[in-house]
Order: C-alpha cells, then sequence, then structure tokens
C-alpha cells in the first residue's frame, strides 16, 4: 500500500484531521433521523450514522450515542419515555437532516429549526419525519454503556414500521434507490447510490 | 404512510420476507472485509455489514457478530490472536467479497476459495486483503454479549491504517468515490455511490 499510518503517526496527526480520517474509515454509513420527544412533549431530532441491524426475531436494531456530544438530549429522551423512532434520509432532506447537528437549546426543537415535520402514529409517543419514505417506531429494550470510551449502545425492539409505497420488493427487500435515500462518508459528505443489482445467495 | 405493518403483523410474517425487510431498515450500510488468522496460521475472510466507528481518541471501531452463523471463525480467531483486520470493498471485488458468506469448512480460507489475496504487514499477526485500498489493522479491545440476543459486539483499536494513493483530502477525510468502494442494502444488494458533496460544519 502507498500511504500508511502506524498508531504513533495516528497519535501525532492534528485533532480535526485524526476525526475526519478515523470517521471515514468504516466506509459507506446509514444515514437516519431519531425522532424523540420528553414528558413535556418537546420533541427532537438528531442525525445518526450508527444505526444498525442486530436480530430479525425479535427484530431489533441499535445505535451509538455519545454522551457527551449533542445527541445527549435523545438520550434523555429515550431512557425517560422508553421510546424512539428512525427515520430515513433522501436526497430532498439531507441538508435539513446534517443541520440538525447544529447545536440547538434544549427548549428549541430541531423539526421546527430544520423544516422538517413532525408525525404521530397511534402506536408510539415518539414522533416520526413526515418526510422520510422509512418509518421505524422502536421501545426502549437495553442500553449497554462501552467501557472503553463511556458511548451508549441503544437497543430498541421494533414496534412498527411505515413505508412509502411501491419500496418493497416481494421478498421483503426495500427497494432503497427509487426512493432516493443517501448515504453518508466521514462527516459531512452525502452520496446517492445507484444500484449494481442483487446477488445470490452465496454458496460453496 | 401508505403502508405499515405492526408489531404482530411482523411477527406473522414469513421468516426470509421478514429477514430481507428488517435487514433492509437502517438504509445503505458499509461493507468490510474481516480478516483473521488462528494460530495454526489458517486464514479466515468474512464480510461484515456492522462495523462503525466508536471514537476518535484513541481510535476504536466496533462490529456485530452473530455467533450462530457463519462467522463464528472470525470470532474464534480473534479471540485467540487478539488481532483482525478491516478491509474495503469495491465495485471489481463486490462478488468475491459476498461470496465469502459461503459456509465453507474450517480448513479451508475464504482467501483461495473466492480469489483474494492475504497481504501481512510487520505490525499485525492478521492478513490484510491486498486488492482493499482501505485496510485497516486493529487489536481486540473488548467483547461484549448483547444480552438481548447472543450478539456479539467486538472492539478493536487501530494499530495501523493502510491507504491506496490519492484517498485521503488535505483534512483527513477520505474520498470513497474515486477508490470505488461499494455499499450494501437488505442482505445481498449492492451500489456505488455518487458523491453529492461535502456540507459546511452545522450551526444555529
Amino acid at each position: 500500500m502507498n500511504t500508511s499510518f502506524d498508531r504513533g503517526q495516528l497519535d501525532g496527526m492534528d485533532k480535526s484531521r485524526r476525526t475526519n480520517l478515523i470517521n471515514s474509515l468504516s466506509g459507506y454509513k446509514s444515514a437516519n433521523l431519531l425522532g424523540s420527544v420528553n414528558a413535556m412533549q418537546q420533541t427532537n431530532l438528531a442525525l445518526m450514522s450508527s444505526v444498525f441491524h442486530v436480530g430479525a426475531n425479535p427484530p431489533l436494531m441499535g445505535c451509538l450515542l455519545r454522551p457527551h456530544t449533542v445527541p445527549r438530549h435523545s438520550l434523555e429522551n429515550i431512557v425517560e419515555m422508553k421510546c424512539f423512532t428512525l427515520n430515513s434520509v433522501t436526497k430532498s432532506i439531507y441538508k435539513r437532516a446534517h443541520q440538525t447537528s447544529a447545536r440547538y437549546s434544549r427548549d428549541q426543537s430541531e423539526f421546527e429549526a430544520v423544516g422538517l415535520t413532525p408525525e404521530y402514529s397511534n402506536t408510539l409517543c415518539a414522533p416520526y419525519v413526515s418526510q422520510s419514505p422509512v418509518q421505524i417506531g422502536l421501545s426502549l429494550v437495553d442500553t449497554q454503556v462501552l467501557t472503553v470510551n463511556e458511548t451508549v449502545l441503544v437497543i430498541g425492539e421494533i414496534k412498527e414500521i411505515r413505508l412509502a409505497d411501491n419500496m418493497m420488493s416481494s421478498d421483503g427487500h426495500l427497494k432503497l434507490n427509487e426512493a432516493e435515500l443517501v448515504t453518508l462518508s466521514g462527516l459531512d459528505e452525502y452520496h446517492l447510490p445507484e444500484s449494481l443489482g442483487r446477488l445470490p445467495y452465496p454458496k460453496p
């Protein structure tokens, strides 16, 4: 390989350069908006790049939250109300989604600040993002603090899934391209993927 | 929204349809090949779609492994040797990367079976994938079993980063498009992203 960094070189890097590099390493990341609310009905919306599938039966999803950064309001709300939503980010709303990461004060809802619309179902206390074609309603199952750096792993059980029309293939697979979902790399680059097709189940 | 599923409808779904749906929900996922080796020098390579950034200082990455599915050889190797690599998947190798998920026997290396080349550095015991433009060498820091479903969260500390030429911007951000990294959705659909550009740091 042509460029390499050992640990000493990484530790010696300028902080913001190292942050950009380390955040780029995993590759393309999902972009989801986490919707939550507190007991006073104040809503909160935060962009997440570390949402992942944990299991299909029961249907579980996980998300990593840094307690000392902006999403702390989300974490407080989730722990208080035991529910939250995850909402897909599309080409039409990715600039507004990115803007939710600004440090708004506790009493200002990111929904209003960036121009996204909260929407409620009868099943869940937390708000969905009306503009998102994939909306997932979850109840809190577990929070685990990662001892290595105090990051909090939040695990939710899916209570409800709401989809825009024509997104689901007959076998359950979702057509993310048709709904123009975007993907994120590093801290701030957004991309629109083009499908290379589906591959068959691999056998030796 | 136009299509919605409550929990009862999800639980009543055909198993493979539910698996496809739940695996599609988080959006686009990173695709990485996890390289490992055991004390007998048998190498292993497994496709991972749940690699994520855990922290920048110290530089940490995490990955979810299902103990009862194919990647169990990876997990055994990581626990035994305390090291592993993560390697990016590009347009030229995504079919071979997908094929590593086939159920090969313990004594057959996926490197050979699918036609990818192991490559070693002086720093790490585990093999890199020579064809990958982003190669990350990690040492095991922690494994945590998620009580909800026995999934294992593996956390590694970055010891070394090896990059193809011209991938890194002056501020540390990696140009994933130029290296033709792919992203994965659901269980089997691969995509090539096109950049919409980088956005400025958000302020209220």
